[in-house]
């Protein structure tokens, strides 16, 4: 006797990263390889059991007025949520009938396809193009398939690849649903770039950015990201179908204070760039060719029956050296690695790994 | 232009009780009057901010295991989430599908319809009898409405009325779908009573309970319940349709912490079963009855016309003098107020102010 309901029967959920629990050089699931910054730390280590006695503030103002100030945005724009995963998952709840396919493009997040699993909704699947190109007519096929909903991943996860803000504009303007930009890499573009998209949420009322804490303010233990959009977006989440109390006391005030202390992360993000510029030279002299990426991570070919054999032996190979990466058994995929920047002493060791794997000197 | 989906357009959200700002006497959220334990107190100081750096571990194993302890069961018969709002919704995504009817007895949480609607679940409602008493035939009343889900308040909310583990049991075998019995308020039960329920869940495969750390444990602030259930209940909600790190580093460490120090809560349960007494004892002798209660609450009928006029008014001018409790403008409910068990001080304050609204000496 088994009472799940019988789409999920067969479903297979996401699957995270490993989280391994004795140190080793963890470049698996894109965390920050450097300390939250000063601030955060401050609040944390001034957190009261008393605080813990009584509810959160439902609706998160102080910490929603701390991202509104960052973005030069109204805090009616935006939402706070217990990580990005709950605001996709509130973006499918409030925008998506069941039945009604989600937009995306592939190879991407593969937990977005699980959610439209779980919600009962097919996905309007559109291909990336060569160089994780996002194809001309991506709005017109979400809109033949009629999506009310879709997500594309900015800067492109696995691949790190920027679509522009023009280009972005030009994808909200032409599709007629709600676009959700998860943008949980955004904070490691290079500034020089001037991408720049809160903007787009005065002036599009479908555009809906996710920003995370979990990457680029290094807490990702703390689960907290937020949705920027419209007031008439983000109203419907914030009154009607978040949880109650989504967003626990600890984390509106850890978070409040590390996005008023941005210039401390940001040191990280600059940090990471340079570390990203030397790990890719690195690896495409090692013949791991890696396409520029804009994120923390870079997306690295294993050249088949080459030094390494595969990517998935690499995968292996590496682990057993205690140093941990990410391999999707997914179409286009399964010849890279998806390889975190870490510090870059993590660096040193992944490249020493790679040689010695390799019978390199 | 609106993307809302239809059903949502017109749907009110739940109301959570007012978190004021300023101090005042807070009865209104059945928050516990004591901080948390000694053991919570103390993982909290020892939060450091490396351990927010990475990932947390997505199933929660520690905790699960420091309440599986508690309770004689498995770590697979656990799953932790972020509050109980959670597990709530999580029952309903995993063993209800929208359109099927969700079993209630009201009135009761008012968010549980919430829930049904934001799902696009009718509800089959079973209005409780007099004294809130479970009806005979609920079971069978769910069962014919074709409800594959059904949540039970015990105690119930608002009224602290308990039903016996035997008659829950009944209804857990006479129901054909899920029982999810909402314990939020289970610590505060006289323990002469002997109501023990986690043992069921090795007999009843479709028994799920609701366990919060939000009042026995004083942790409202810190997002964590769990549910114990046959490891067929709990597996899809595990592996398939929660989010995936549902519940962050700090609530897992701190409320694995304060689980294993139930001896520090068991004091603050019995500091408010003694005051629960006190309180009622000085409500019923003002005329204001309240029933015999096993939560953290007492819901106290205000005589209509009598010396304040009516709930609604007293609840306002309790607000003037800076006490909250909580009024529900619902059928039933329309002439009662929901107090929370404060400290001794926060009684007297309350019914000295009682005394003051209704003119007495």
């Amino acid at each position: 006797m088994t009472y799940e309901r019988t789409h999920l029967k067969t479903m297979q959920g996401y699957t995270p990263g490993v989280q391994p629990d004795t140190p080793v050089i963890k470049l698996n699931t894109n965390e920050n390889p450097y300390p939250p910054g000063a601030a955060a730390v401050h609040a944390l280590s001034t957190l009261s059991a008393e605080m813990l006695q009584r509810y959160p503030d439902p609706l998160a103002a102080a910490f929603r007025a701390s991202a509104a100030g960052l973005h030069h945005l109204a805090p009616e724009n935006v939402i706070a949520t217990n990580g990005g995963d709950e605001l996709l998952r509130l973006a499918l709840t409030t925008f998506l009938d069941p039945g009604k396919p989600l937009g995306l493009l592939t190879p991407s997040y593969s937990l977005y396809g699980v959610l439209a699993t779980i919600h009962g909704s097919p996905v309007a699947n559109v291909p990336l193009g060569d160089g994780w190109s996002v194809p001309d007519h991506t709005a017109e096929r979400w809109n033949a398939a009629g999506a009310p909903l879709a997500i594309i991943t900015n800067p492109h996860a696995p691949s790190g690849a920027l679509l522009s803000a023009a280009r972005l504009e030009a994808l909200a303007d032409a599709f007629r649903g709600v676009l959700l930009v998860d943008e949980a890499y955004v904070d490691f573009v290079d500034p020089k770039i001037g991408y720049a998209t809160p903007a787009l949420v005065v002036s599009y009322p479908n555009v809906l950015l996710l920003r995370s804490l979990s990457k680029g303010y290094s807490l990702a233990g703390l689960r907290l990201a937020y949705g920027l959009g419209a007031e008439d977006l983000i109203a419907p989440m914030l009154s009607k179908t978040k949880d109650s109390y989504n967003v626990d006391a600890v984390a509106q005030a850890v978070g409040a204070a590390a996005l008023q202390d941005a210039r401390s992360a940001s040191a990280s993000w600059e940090a990471v760039r340079h570390e990203r510029e030397t790990l890719a030279r690195a690896l495409n002299a090692l013949g791991l060719t890696c396409p520029p990426s804009q994120a923390n991570f870079l997306l690295a070919t294993v050249p088949e029956g080459g030094l390494w054999q595969s990517a998935e032996t690499l995968y292996r190979s590496l682990m057993t050296q205690r140093i941990y990466v990410r391999w999707f058994d997914e179409d286009r995929l399964r010849d890279k690695l998806r390889i975190t920047i870490g510090s870059p002493e993590e660096g040193e060791h992944l490249v020493k790994a790679l040689r010695l794997i390799a019978g390199l000197k």
